[in-house]
């Protein structure tokens, strides 16, 4: 491996602080507003939720993308999600924006993100106090703390580093999300923030930002549901001191893609793991695609069939179900090609069922389910494998699910 | 209403005997064999699972459909679904058909179905020795017995049958069908299989039960889940000795267009209804939209949403949850011109929430569910309605659904 991991999350890269205060806007009085500064503007990489039925941070925050500016910081509120909020909501979260922007005594851009129930408005009041304080507030070791004023539903935080050597001096990035696997009244928004000490192209960032998402956050849909409030975003600081990374096709580029990448799977499998009464990580691979694009429809539908996630909580090693999901996921292949493996046992070959020990095979999916950790203390590190193999193309792509529990309906 | 519903279902229109049989597929004994025969060949059209993972049965009728040859028979089995299981699957499905030509001593077509256990191959013995004893029994008083042998882990038969009078003689169309608004393990297979008396043209007759199924079976998805067996087949015979319609603008034409997108509508619901633990039907209408194929995707996406059905469940007038489904739906509109109504309240206008009376719209809840009936005994006459309107095109659609309970993951 050509990075490591290390401790901490946003303020891990050179160049960010962060902090979480109580700032009064959940009913519970926890933490809900997040700060995420970098020292200077940082080039800035986003991707939003493409429901027409979307929250005014999203609309305002493409505007600041596409403007291509520098940001100096995001700002997130949890409690409420600020969507179908009309022109109110709209004018206050420009005012969140003016509020930062005045607080840090800047006018390069800061990005916006909400979580929280949808239709209810801002509580301007409590922001105007809130904004300045959490600001001042942050701090190089407050990775922790943003972790966790983001949350909302969520039962654990989810952050994660990553360092590499460029040039002979050390490169990380870091990143945190909220979310959940599982469904929650109004609160199914995925929000991931990644910072990054590299210099970097703008366009490049864009592009790896996109892609990375695309192989992560985008592969653990539940049900296609997209929230009004849904995003990425990435700051990059080139606070390293590291050469710039301008090049696509330079191996630098192509490492600091590889680790952005990484940072989003492991949110993205945290955020998959993340639901009441959840059992285990479920991870799908499959290969001989036509291409990535294709495989990875594939596995995201075999591993958001609540068929397949029902049977994963059964303990049942139910190849009819993940060879149904694969053929109605829309995308051509030979029927008699397929191939299924769950662990260590071959279900089905060229299209038809084999005989395997369906009670060892059981066994294997109590074992990894124990292995997984409570929902409050989870392993990522022992997720039920599925392989699934259509032909004999170049195409390969993964996604993540959890078992669907009683708990779900609640 | 220039059409009025009569008693019975696929025997109802003149010419057609069905009956029933238990050939010991299923373990548990029940009928499990299936035939409904048309006294002269009839015109056939079908509407077959897009699925790439599929059974013999589907690729067989297709073959028959697309050579145009007239159709004597529909034979369905349930027990074993005879998907992925190669080419002695293959084999099976075809000995099936001939086996079926042969105990009616015709040259003409049969059309098949099979529903049950994906990888189980068909018990041919039991199957040779059915098959000429259900044709056999095929009786015009049959229909009943067909709508119970098609069913696996339905609750309820489903079957409708409807007459009209064209020039001055009685018309008629009878359906049945098989499938369940929850899940199932390899069992979620949808067939519904619809008889008419009709003289009708062969591509008209197809043109109309696509669009039918369009506006029916297909607007009740759950989770997207097709089968590997999934199919809509229907028989026009001719034998009402009524004029031949062949003309798709005539007023003829849409009435019998008319009456077979209502029993398919029927059909549908009663699928949608019948899931163990559901409570209630919920039907959803979109206006405003700018295609009708455009209103019945958002339509679709809400009344298919895990959240909505979980709020239902909950009796909970989650505008939200409706409001994020329909602007996920893959359809653009203004989000600012978006209105929701649930029974008599308007929970949503111009994108905004309004207030209303919660605990009320909840009572309504309460009291539609309480109206549906019990799952055993169900009513499709008080469903839960919601009424979306997102701006001002002409498009409107409708889809079915069902609450998610604490029985689904069961």
């Amino acid at each position: 491996m050509k990075w490591q991991q290390v401790a901490g999350s946003v303020t891990a890269p050179q160049g960010f602080r962060a902090a979480g205060i109580a700032a009064g806007l959940k009913p519970s009085g926890s933490p809900d507003l997040t700060a995420i500064v970098s020292e200077v503007g940082a080039i800035a990489a986003g991707v939003l939720t493409t429901s027409v039925v979307r929250a005014a941070c999203v609309d305002l925050n493409r505007e600041i993308l596409e403007s291509g500016q520098r940001v100096r910081a995001i700002l997130c509120n949890a409690g409420q999600a600020n969507a179908c909020t009309g022109e109110e909501g709209w004018q206050n979260a420009q005012e969140t924006i003016r509020l930062a922007q005045q607080a840090l005594g800047t006018a390069e851009g800061v990005l916006i993100a909400s979580t929280g129930r949808i239709g209810q408005q801002l509580d301007m009041p409590k922001l105007r106090a809130g904004i300045p304080q959490v600001l001042q507030a942050a701090h190089v070791q407050g990775g922790d703390e943003a972790a966790r004023s983001i949350l909302t539903t969520d039962l654990v935080p989810k952050a994660i580093a990553l360092e590499a050597e460029i040039a002979g001096k050390p490169v990380r990035l870091g990143g945190i999300a909220k979310g959940s696997g599982m469904i929650h009244p109004n609160m199914a928004t995925m929000l991931a923030f990644v910072t990054c000490d590299a210099a970097v192209g703008p366009m490049l960032w864009q592009d790896m930002t996109r892609r990375a998402a695309d192989r992560s956050f985008n592969q653990i849909t539940v049900d296609g549901d997209t929230s009004t409030n849904d995003m990425l975003l990435g700051l990059s600081n080139g606070q390293s001191g590291t050469p710039a990374i301008t090049q696509a096709d330079s191996a630098e580029a192509r490492l600091l893609e590889e680790m952005l990448t990484e940072v989003c799977i492991y949110l993205a499998k945290a955020i998959a793991r993340d639901g009441e009464g959840a059992t285990c990580l479920l991870e799908v691979r499959v290969t001989g695609a036509e291409s990535d694009r294709a495989a990875r429809q594939m596995a995201r539908t075999a591993a958001g069939s609540s068929l397949v996630k029902s049977a994963l909580f059964g303990r049942d090693p139910n190849w009819g179900r993940l060879a149904a999901a694969v053929g109605r996921a829309g995308v051509p292949f030979d029927p008699q090609a397929l191939q299924i493996q769950l662990g260590n046992f071959r279900l089905m070959e060229k299209g038809c069922p084999l005989t395997f020990d369906w009670a060892a095979a059981g066994q294997y999916l109590r074992d990894q389910a124990a292995a997984s950790g409570t929902p409050e203390a989870q392993k990522l590190d022992a997720p039920v494998t599925v392989e699934i193999a259509v032909g004999a193309g170049p195409g390969t792509g993964q996604a993540w699910g959890c078992d669907l529990s009683y708990d779900y309906v609640k």
